[in-house]
């Protein structure tokens, strides 16, 4: 499948030979690993988004901080632009290679630094796998609590980038809660430590920044993140509905009765039997929607508010309910939902994953919204989310072969995210805007809101040249797209820098 | 007394003639109260931090959202700076007026707009006081866990500009982690709507970099908080000790455990004195260091807890752990440390409050400097601390009335901040910058991240107009302290703009 670019995201940029690079980055840092055959580029032409494919000019593989400090300075003395890349499992194409561009692979600062149960922190290099530093803890009860689906292979510095979350972030926090401190280097190659070990930090909240910018800021080179003790136990209960809205609105129930799940997660009658067919979770078929819910702390507590979401289901008009009798039911039952999105893919020759946010309380009534969108279209939609955060993960069902659905799917996803927006909440809850919802960007934002962006962006990398074309759009871009206030035909801010 | 200030710090801006600027926010803005006379300037000389006082050109005190927008406007195209004052407890002069600036009061936006049990959120206005929040939340259940020592009196608005924490920090998160949302002005009468009520937002965190900017980006005019279900039972153990660094070590001992105390404070004998003769907390006179320890939760869970810590504490070297009998013990052991600053008042005619951060493991060594640091100067320093967090609170006792005492104290305090700076903290935890410590800024700080800051700034302001002269302190400024690295006699980055 080929997406047309906008060649002007990248378009002001100095469009420099591969060869003239090559030889200038051989010269200047002669350890670094390059690759520049076009068989070897290949592997790296896309990241978790396969639909959006570029192959990059080069591929640098760095194994220490002087090589890319040392790449750094030779792409920005060549006004080259440079696209980091982690683990490249992130699914809005934000590691998405450019074609004159060198694309910064990270995968070799694979090292956890240090485990600190003392302190509860642990020191990790950015190709760190996420559930590597969990696995790195559990000797000392500890543990790392964001926790994306692709945890086995997604990377820490990557989860960074797009300010990752997961399954527990309703009750933990997202990436951004669970990062103490970042080491970074700018375009420039300078270093810069943004937090510390201790609480807080003085000036304007960098760290935070940092977190989300999608590799548009800087370079994370080393991470230290927050370590949690494990729950004495956790439980994990089942309720079947036979009505997709009352599953809904009984997330809301079970927050408002004052329990914070460790994870709270709902799944419709598709995504349920395309989890049913590919995992065997032991997922009720007849049902219309699936909750999960763990309840995780101490034995008692845990005890207690068991007894609390079972009431508060059964009110709700929960079918039935049932608790995992074991950790090892307990697995199986998160293996459906952690497995959901291959399990999808599986039905359908495509899918389209959306990833909006909304206010809790909304649920049901955007479920009923996405419903109708699915039915006008034709297309499935199967419907897979953190419901306790509002995170939710239609999957758009298509064939790109045949014609037209793809632009349909494309269509439906976007009305899904305008309808998400319209109720209050956001594009993305933790899959990042990256090259794909560049365009919804201009729902979301104001033009003075994307000028602050813009600004920030400046702030950083003045030329423009950390991954262009991903995250915030250009005001140019936006008044075509159509979302944007253009008034007597002059954008606002014509004199901004573009990125 | 009286400090001498560097004049530069807003020496750039236009010098308006005050009568010129009075008459024209008179005319624009019609219903805008607005205070002229120099006995209604008074008393708002000064902030929390009443060692540093000057008379504001004038004083605006806005009823309506149009108000502030005709407010910010006006100023805005006369380049007249503008400093937002909540209710003037801040302890590090981040709400000092400036002499040719406008005073921005929010006071009489103290309404509560909702209470949404069911999300969890409370929408309010910026003037309303944090203890407010948690009164209106409680018949739900609900309360706003940040907790800052002067709730009473603080504003929400307030809380947000410092990033204000609390002695729930620990446990449940300083401001940001708080705060979903933001309404907020620009410098030129923009409205903006940072964060939302759901998960997350795209493109760079604004809403993070809000919290804690001390009124320098922007006029934060309406916060959505998260209320939190007040815990089922909270208990309080109090452990003394004969040693001021056990007790430190015994605070690293109790999160190593896997324990995460609802609040965990240390004083020390001198604060302890204070307190109990101010409050009658029953405290222990003996004892060279007091713990308190407050655990959280359900009653299973939270027992189960106190056996823990008890247990810790014990081996820690604790000579006696006291439990509070009963809600009241636990207000009156809570009381001694809250009264703590005002109590450490009554001893001595001045006392100067520092607020560094340290890593937890650092708290023996750090201690220990501090001591010396006492001995060497011959002030006495009294220690109140969230120790839970590593955030320490000396208070060094002084005579403004005896020559040179004050220097000595201003001395000590910056030292005492280096020294946490070289433990690997940092110069506030909860206080902000402010005024007073913008030159320790400069040891906090290289060239390369504050022209970040700088960049920040003026991103959302560029004329500089916000709350000049605090929170970030100009290049130049730093290299007169003598904390930047300048080379070749070069200011680095030279043509930044100042503010």
């Amino acid at each position: 499948m080929n997406i047309s670019f906008d060649e002007r995201l990248d378009g002001e940029l100095v469009r420099r030979d591969k060869t003239e690079v090559l030889t200038d980055l051989q010269q200047a840092v002669p350890t670094l690993t390059l690759l520049h055959r076009e068989e070897d580029l290949h592997p790296f032409e896309c990241d978790g988004l396969a639909a959006y494919r570029i192959l990059p000019m080069l591929v640098a593989l760095p194994e220490t901080l002087d090589e890319v400090e040392g790449l750094l300075k030779r792409c920005h003395a060549l006004g080259v632009p440079v696209v980091t890349r982690g683990a490249g499992t992130g699914l809005s194409g934000g590691a998405l290679p450019l074609e004159r561009g060198v694309l910064l692979v990270m995968s070799r600062f694979n090292q956890i630094l240090k485990v600190d149960p003392e302190a509860r922190l642990a020191r990790v290099q950015p190709g760190v796998r996420n559930l590597a530093i969990s696995e790195a803890a559990a000797p000392f009860g500890l543990y790392y609590a964001p926790d994306p689906s692709s945890q086995i292979a997604c990377s820490i510095g990557g989860n960074v980038a797009e300010n990752a979350g997961g399954v527990h972030c309703l009750k933990y926090g997202l990436t951004v809660h669970n990062v103490m401190r970042v080491d970074v280097l700018t375009i420039e190659g300078e270093h810069m430590t943004l937090g510390s070990e201790a609480l807080d930090a003085p000036g304007f909240d960098l760290l935070a920044l940092m977190n989300g910018s999608e590799g548009m800021l800087g370079v994370v080179t080393e991470i230290t993140v927050k370590l949690l003790p494990k729950p004495e136990t956790a439980k994990v209960l089942m309720a079947s509905f036979d009505d997709v809205e009352k599953a809904g609105r009984a997330v809301g129930d079970i927050i408002a009765a004052g329990i914070i799940p460790g994870g709270l997660e709902m799944m419709d009658k598709l995504a349920i039997k395309a989890a049913e067919d590919f995992v065997k979770a032991g997922y009720p078929l007849d049902a219309e929607a699936i909750l999960l819910c763990e309840l995780d702390g101490v034995e008692a507590d845990v005890d207690d508010d068991c007894d609390t979401v079972r009431r508060v289901l059964t009110e709700a008009g929960a079918t039935d309910i049932q608790q995992a009798r074991d950790d090892a039911e307990r697995a199986k039952f998160w293996a459906g939902r952690k497995n959901a999105f291959p399990a999808v893919g599986r039905m359908s020759p495509d899918y389209y994953c959306m990833d909006g946010t909304i206010p809790r309380r909304e649920l049901p009534r955007v479920l009923k919204g996405i419903a109708a969108l699915s039915e006008e279209s034709g297309l499935l939609v199967a419907n897979v989310f953190h419901a306790g955060d509002g995170n939710m993960h239609p999957l758009i069902l298509f064939d790109a072969n045949k014609e037209g659905e793809l632009a349909l799917a494309e269509d439906v996803g976007g009305k899904i995210l305008e309808l998400c927006v319209a109720a209050g909440g956001s594009i993305t809850g933790e899959h990042g805007v990256g090259r794909e919802k560049i365009n919804q960007m201009c729902s979301q934002f104001q033009p003075d809101e994307l000028s602050i962006f813009h600004a920030l962006k400046a702030a950083f990398d003045p030329q423009g040249l950390l991954n262009p074309g991903k995250n915030i759009p250009t005001l140019a871009r936006c008044a075509e797209f159509g979302a944007m206030h253009v008034h007597n035909n002059e954008l606002p801010h014509p004199d901004l820098p573009r990125f």
